[in-house]
C-alpha cells in the first residue's frame, strides 16, 4: 500500500492509501477528491489534470499536455497509475469544482428577490400560494392514576377536538418521541400536521414553548450545481439559501457521462450517494444551521431537476433514458418520503418532484416554465434555461411546446478548457480593445479575485468581443498574433485572458479554437432549437413578444453578446429577460402552494415534447449556425450597425 | 488498551480492547458478548459469573463467590475491572442466553400442529383466515419510440385493467427496480399487492417466470425467547419456523432491568439494536434462507409482546410504564412499516403490532387470548400465559378480565442459579426417589445431551418431587441430609441435580433454598393472581371449565405436580391444556387473517384490566400463597391423595 497525498490550493490535505498500478482518477473518487473528469476518464477530454508534487506517477502523457507542461508535473489522472507513495496538487479549476458550499447572504435584497417577483407574479394569476401544512397547539390534561390513557390517544383526542377532525395519524418519528416530548412540556405543545379529508397526518410534535414552525425546502438540481431554499411554509420567507457544486461532477460533466458511470458496478448507490449524502444532506444541514434549526424540521421537499438527475436522485436505473426507445421509469412521481430517498429531513417529509415530460425536458424545464409566466400570457413568448444542455420552451396561455438542445455543458464551462460554473474566480463579462487586444474583465468574488477561468457569460463575451475586433473569424479560427495569441505546435491559436502570474490557477486563463468551437456548437444548437421549434409552427422569430432566459449561464449573461455571436435570435433588446434560476424559483413556488403544484403538473401534461435530432431540418440548421453568427449574416441585421 | 479475550466453550473468541479500570460487564456488553445478569449489573443476582483464565482482573469476590470458586478463578464480571491483557471462560449457562437461533424441522408434524389448531379453531368461530394481499399477473406491451409511456404509467395502466381498480401506488421500493424487472421480464411481471377502497397498494414487482408468493412473518417477542414463523400469505402455510434469545437478555433478565437500562444514555438505541438488529433481522434472514426466499419478500409482520417489549422494539421511552402513573405510549399502533424499525423485510411491509391493555398486559396477551378461544365458549374458561412474569385472563364469550402477576423470570429460568429457558440443555421433567434421594431426569436436546441447568417444568417437578419426598419442607427448606444435600457456610441447603462432572456446566446442576424460595413467590403470584381475579367476582375455582397454560415454562410441564405445589388450582387434571406459545399462534392468526385482526382489537378494548397490587386482599392472598402448597391445605385436597 501506497501513501496519496492530496494537496488542495486552500491548503487542505487529503491523505489514502492505494494499492501498486490502481488508477489516479478512481483513487481520487474513491476519496472524494473531486477531479474534473467530463468524459469520465476515457482520455478524451483532458480535463483531469493534476500536478505531480512529490514522487512518480506511471503516467502517458497524451496530446493533451505539452513536454513543458509534463516536465512541472502536469499530469492527466486518468492515465496515472499508482507506482508509489505520491503527494499530488489538486488544481484550482478542481477545487472550483469541489462540492464547496456557498451560503447565501440574505441581507442582501438581490438573494430573494427572485423568489418574491415569482410569488407575486403566480398570486397575480389567481393562483394561492398556500398549502396544507399547518401547526396547532394543544394542552392536554396531565395522566394520573385515574386516567391512564396511552400518549397516542392522549395526543389524538386533543388534536381531534381543536382541529375539529376526525382521525390522526401519527408516524412511527412522532411515536417514537412522544412520551418524552409529552412529559418535557407538561401535555404541552404544538404539532405540525398536513389537514386532508382524513383528519390529521402529524410530522412533528415539539414543546408548545418552542417557536415551531413548517419548514420546506425547495432544491434545483442541476448537472453542476445544485441549488437550494429553506422557507417558512406558512409565509414563502426565505429562511436560508445556499447553493454547491453537484457531487456527482467528478464521475462525468454531462448526463450521458454520468449514466454510462450509473451502469456499472455499484453505480447507481454511487451515484445516489454522491447526490444526496456528499451534495444534498450537508446543503440542508449548512441551511439548517444557518436558521437555527434541526434537519428534521423540514417537513417538506420540491425538487426541479432535468430527467436523468432526477432517476439518479431516486436511485432508478437511468440507462433506458440513453436508449432507444428513450423511457423514463417516470413523468410523475407522487409519494416519496425523506426516509425512502435517505434524506436527512423529516422522515416522513413528503418529497415533491416537479413532473418531466419527456426524457430530455424534465422537472427543471416544467418548474421553470411555471415560473416564467409564459403560460399566463396571451402573447408568444420563449423561455430558454441554459444550463447543463439548453431546454426552450415555445408559446403562450393556449398551448406550449418544447425541445432539448445537445448543447453540451459548455455554458456552465464543461468541455472548455478553463471554462468553470458561474462562482468566485470566474470571468463573467469581458470587453476587448481592438487596438491593443488587451481585455478587461469582472470576475466572480471578492475585490481582488484573481480569476480561475471562465463561465458562460464570459465565454459569450470573450468570443462576441475576438469576433467584434476581428482576431478571430466567422470560423472561430484566430487571424490575428499578438502577445495575447498563442499558436501550439499544430498552430491551433488560442487567446490569453489572464497570464497566470496574474490569474489563481496553475496555467494561463485562455480560450482556445477547440474551446471556441465547443461553444459555437452549443449556441448553434440554441439557436437552431429556437428556429426549428418556431418553423414547425409556421412561425418566425418576429412573433416572440419574450425571451426569458434562465439558467446557469449567469446573471452577467449579455444579450447583445449573445445575438452578436448568432447564439439568441435578432430581435429587440428589450423582449430579452434574464430571470436566474428558474428552476429553483419554480420548485419554491410549487413548495409554497398547492395550487402551484397542481398548475406545474397540469403544465407538464399539457406541454408537446418535440424531438429535435429525428425533425427534419434540424440537422442542416444547426450546422448553418455553426459559425459567428451564422452562415446566413441576414438572420442578423443588427449586429452589422452595433 | 489491554486485550481482551472471551473464550466461549464451543470455540468461539471474541477478542477486544478496554482501557484500565473499565467494568467487564460493560466490555462484554459493548463486545456484543452475552453474559447473563438479570439485575443488570447490580452484583445482587450473582448470575454474572465468568472465569479468569488467563492474566487478572480487579475484583471483588462478593456472597455469591466461594473461596473455592475465587481461588478457581470464578469472577463476577458485574464487580470487575481491567487491570492488564486476560482471557474470560464465558460459562456454558450465559451461552445457553446467547442469542443461538434455533431453525425447526418442518417435517415433523408437531411444529406446525399449533397454527393448523389455532387457524381450524378460529375458523370454526366463524372467522374467514384471508388477507387483502393477493398476487396480480400482467403483461404489458413493450416500449418503442410510438408508444414511449414511462415505466410507472406503463405498469399503472396495466394493473388498472387486470384488476378493475382505479389508483395503483407503486412505492420507492417498487420504482427503484421497475425498469430492470420491466426490461428482464420483457414487460411480464408479477406483483404482490394489497387492494383496498383506494385501488392497489404494490409492494413488490417480479418477473412473471418467477414462482412469486406473498410471504409474512409472525413473531413473538417474548422478554427471555423470540420465536417466529414464515408463512405463506395465501394460505398460511408455514414456510419456516425458528427462535433465539432475546438479545436484550444481556442488559437484564426482566421488563424493569431493561426499562431501566434503556433509560442510561444511547440506552433506548441499544435495546433497539439488541431487538431488531441482533434477534429479528438473523432470525428473519435464517428462515428466508432456509425457505429459499429473500427477506424483502417479507411483506407483512405481526409481533406480539407485552408492553415493554413493545415499546423497545419500537424505539419509544418505556420509562414512564415502570413510573406511576404507569402510562403506555399506546395500547393500538398502526402505520409502522419495516423500514421504519428498521427490520430487514420489506421496506413497506405493514407491522401488526397486537394491542396492549396495560402497562403490565400487552400484546403477547391480547394474541394469546385470541389463540385460546376462551372468548368463544359460553363456559367460563382462564388463560395463564407462563413465561418471563405471569398474566391471567378470565371469562367467557360475554366477558374478560385479566390481570398480571409480579411473578418475576422464574418460570423461563430467570432469578434461579441454574436457571436456563426451556432449550437444549434443560432439566425439563425429572422424578426423585424417596429412599434413595437420586433423580431421574429427562434433558432437552440430542440423545446424550447432559444437563446445563433447569427450565420452568423442569423447577416444578423437582420441587414437586422434594417435597413429595419430604426432602424440603412446605417452607421450601431442606429437612433432609445426604450426598445430593450441601449445606453452605450459613447452613443454606441445595440439591444437586448433577454434579458438575456429569454436568455440561463449570459448576453443580442443583436447586438451592434461594432458588426454591424464588420459585415459591412467583408461583404463589400466580396462585394468588387466579383466586384474587375470581373472587372479585363472587368466584371460586370451581367455575372452571377450561384451564389453558401457555408460554414459555415449556411444553413438559406436569400440571399434577404444577397443583402439587400449589401453583394452580385443584380441579380436575383433565381439565387443564397446555396450548403451547399461543402468543405466536395468535400473531399468525392476526397476520393470516384481516377479521382475526379485527378480533383482537376488539378482545383487547373488551378486556377489563384488574391492577392487582393496588386490590385489597391480594397481599395477604399472595402471601398465604407462598408455602408448598398453601397455608391453607384444605384448598389442596387432592394432593393428599396423590
Amino acid at each position: 500500500m501506497f501513501q496519496i497525498t492530496f494537496k488542495f490550493e486552500n491548503g487542505d490535505d487529503v491523505i489514502v492509501h492505494a494499492l501498486q498500478g490502481e488508477n489516479l482518477l478512481e483513487v481520487a473518487r474513491k476519496a472524494n477528491v473531486a477531479i474534473d473528469a467530463p468524459c469520465s476518464g476515457n482520455a478524451s477530454c483532458g480535463k483531469c489534470r493534476v500536478k505531480l508534487l512529490k514522487g512518480e506517477l506511471e503516467s502517458e502523457q497524451t496530446r493533451h499536455i505539452t513536454d513543458a507542461e509534463y516536465a512541472a508535473g502536469i499530469r492527466l489522472a486518468c492515465v496515472s497509475k499508482i507506482a508509489g507513495d505520491v503527494e499530488i496538487g489538486v488544481p484550482d479549476i478542481a477545487s472550483a469544482y469541489k462540492s464547496r458550499m456557498k451560503v447565501a447572504d440574505l441581507s442582501s435584497p438581490e438573494e430573494i428577490a427572485i423568489f418574491e417577483k415569482t410569488k407575486n407574479e403566480i398570486m397575480e394569476s389567481g393562483i394561492r400560494m398556500e398549502n396544507d401544512l399547518e401547526i396547532v397547539e394543544v394542552q392536554m390534561d396531565s395522566p394520573s392514576l385515574d386516567d391512564t390513557m396511552p400518549d397516542n390517544e392522549r395526543l389524538t383526542r386533543a388534536l381531534e377536538a381543536v382541529g375539529g377532525v376526525e382521525g390522526v395519524v401519527l408516524p412511527h418519528f412522532v411515536i417514537k418521541k412522544l412520551p418524552d416530548v409529552l412529559r418535557d412540556s407538561q401535555f404541552h405543545v404544538k404539532c405540525v400536521v398536513k389537514k386532508n379529508k382524513h383528519g390529521y397526518y402529524v410530522y412533528d410534535v415539539r414543546s408548545a414553548g418552542e417557536d415551531v414552525k413548517a419548514y420546506g425546502m425547495a432544491v434545483d438540481i442541476g448537472t453542476t450545481t445544485v441549488s437550494a431554499v429553506l422557507i417558512d411554509m406558512a409565509d414563502g420567507t426565505i429562511a436560508a439559501k445556499a447553493s454547491a457544486g453537484n457531487g456527482q461532477i467528478r464521475y462525468g460533466a454531462d448526463v450521458i457521462n454520468r449514466i454510462i458511470e450509473s451502469t456499472k458496478p455499484g453505480g447507481r448507490e454511487k451515484m445516489q450517494k454522491a447526490i444526496v449524502d456528499d451534495t444534498l444532506n450537508p446543503l440542508a444541514e449548512r441551511m439548517c444551521r444557518s436558521a437555527g434549526i434541526r434537519p428534521e424540521q423540514i417537513y417538506r421537499v420540491c425538487v426541479a431537476s432535468n430527467t436523468t438527475m432526477n432517476h439518479l436522485f431516486v436511485g432508478v436505473n437511468a440507462d433506458p433514458l440513453r436508449c432507444e426507445p428513450y423511457i423514463p421509469a417516470f413523468f410523475e412521481m407522487e409519494g416519496f418520503k425523506g426516509s425512502d430517498l435517505k434524506l436527512e429531513v423529516n422522515p416522513n417529509a413528503r418529497i415533491i418532484i416537479a413532473p418531466n415530460i419527456g426524457s430530455y425536458v424534465g422537472g427543471d424545464i416544467t418548474s421553470g416554465t411555471l415560473a416564467s409566466m409564459i403560460w399566463n400570457k396571451p402573447e408568444f413568448s420563449v423561455f430558454i434555461d441554459l444550463g447543463t444542455n439548453g431546454e426552450i420552451v415555445f408559446g403562450n396561455s393556449d398551448f406550449m411546446m418544447s425541445c432539448a438542445c445537445s448543447a453540451g455543458p459548455a455554458f456552465e464551462g464543461g468541455d472548455i478548457s478553463c471554462g468553470m460554473r458561474a462562482t468566485d474566480g470566474a470571468i463573467e463579462a469581458c470587453t476587448i480593445d481592438p487596438e491593443t487586444m488587451e481585455p478587461t474583465y469582472s470576475v466572480i468574488g471578492d475585490e481582488g479575485q484573481k480569476p480561475v477561468g471562465l463561465c458562460g457569460s464570459g465565454l459569450i463575451d470573450v468570443i462576441s468581443e475576438l469576433f467584434r475586433c476581428g482576431i478571430i473569424n466567422a470560423k472561430g479560427l484566430f487571424i490575428r498574433e499578438g502577445k495575447r495569441i498563442k499558436r501550439d505546435e499544430f498552430g491551433m491559436g488560442s487567446y490569453v485572458l489572464a497570464f497566470k502570474e496574474d490569474a489563481a490557477s496553475v496555467k494561463d486563463v485562455e480560450i482556445t479554437e477547440v474551446d471556441i468551437d465547443n461553444f459555437v456548437r452549443a449556441k448553434g444548437a440554441i439557436f437552431s432549437g429556437i428556429n426549428t421549434l418556431l418553423e414547425s409552427l409556421g412561425f418566425d422569430v418576429s412573433v416572440l413578444e419574450h425571451v426569458y432566459v434562465a439558467g446557469g449561464i449567469g446573471s452577467g449573461i449579455n444579450m447583445k453578446n449573445a445575438i452578436r455571436i448568432g447564439m439568441l435570435p435578432d430581435i429587440p433588446l428589450e423582449k430579452y429577460e434574464y430571470i436566474g434560476n428558474s428552476s429553483l424559483s419554480g420548485a419554491y413556488a410549487i413548495l409554497l402552494s398547492g395550487e402551484a403544484e397542481k398548475k406545474v403538473h397540469e403544465l407538464g401534461r399539457n406541454m408537446t415534447y418535440m424531438e429535435l435530432s429525428t425533425h427534419p431540418g434540424y440537422m442542416d440548421a444547426f450546422v448553418a449556425a455553426c459559425f459567428i453568427p451564422h452562415t446566413d449574416a441576414s438572420l442578423f441585421p443588427s449586429v452589422s450597425q452595433w
